[in-house]
C-alpha cells in the first residue's frame, strides 16, 4: 500500500461509551455533524457505534486553530454540556497529528 | 477537562468495511488481539464496529518502531493477507501521533 495523502492534518479522537439516556441525542449528532461541515478547516468526519453503546468518531482539520475554533463553537458547547451531562457515561478526547495514510484497495 | 497523559504516544488508526465473507474474521481478530498485547511497545486497544459491518480499530503503540515492527510480524502479515483477500471490502490505516489526552470524567 502506497502513502496517498500528502498534506499534514490533525484528526479528533473522540471515544465514548453512552448512558442509557438517549433522548435528544441522534438529533444534536446529525446537527453537530452539519455545523462541523461548516466549520473552518474541517476536512471529513468518520463515525462508528456499536449495538453496545460504545462509539468512536473521528473528525479531521486542516490544523490545531480550526480544532480550537469547533471546540469553541457555542452551539457545540451546548452540546458538549448536554453530553456530559445526560448522553455520555464517559470519554476520551485525544488530539492527533497525521502522520502518513495508506488506502486498500489504493486510489 | 485536563489533560492526563503527558507521554507522547502513536496510534494506527484502522477503518474498514467488511465484505459479506466473515468466516474465520471472528478468531484472526480475537487472535490479532492478543498478538498486538504481547508486541513490544504496545499500549492498549480501541475497536467498535457499526451492525452495518464498519468498524475503526485504534492501537496505541509506544513509538514508530513499535509499530513497524507490530506491521512486520510474520502472523499478522498473514492476516493483513487474508483481510484483503476476504474481510475488507475497504480499509484504511493512519498512523498518528497522539498530541493531547482528556477525559470525562477526570481522572
Amino acid at each position: 500500500m502506497q502513502e496517498t495523502r500528502k498534506t499534514p492534518c490533525y484528526a479528533v479522537i473522540f471515544t465514548s461509551t453512552q448512558t442509557d439516556t438517549q433522548q435528544g441525542y441522534t438529533e444534536m449528532a446529525a446537527r453537530m455533524q452539519e455545523l462541523a461541515q461548516q466549520q473552518p478547516g474541517f476536512i471529513r468526519m468518520e463515525s462508528v457505534r456499536s449495538p453496545e453503546g460504545k462509539g468512536i468518531t473521528i473528525s479531521y482539520w486542516q490544523d490545531l486553530p480550526s480544532i480550537r475554533g469547533w471546540k469553541e463553537n457555542p452551539e457545540h458547547q451546548e452540546a458538549q454540556r448536554l453530553g456530559k451531562q445526560k448522553w455520555y457515561r464517559d470519554f476520551t478526547i485525544e488530539i492527533a497529528k497525521i502522520e502518513s495514510v495508506s488506502h486498500f484497495p489504493q486510489d
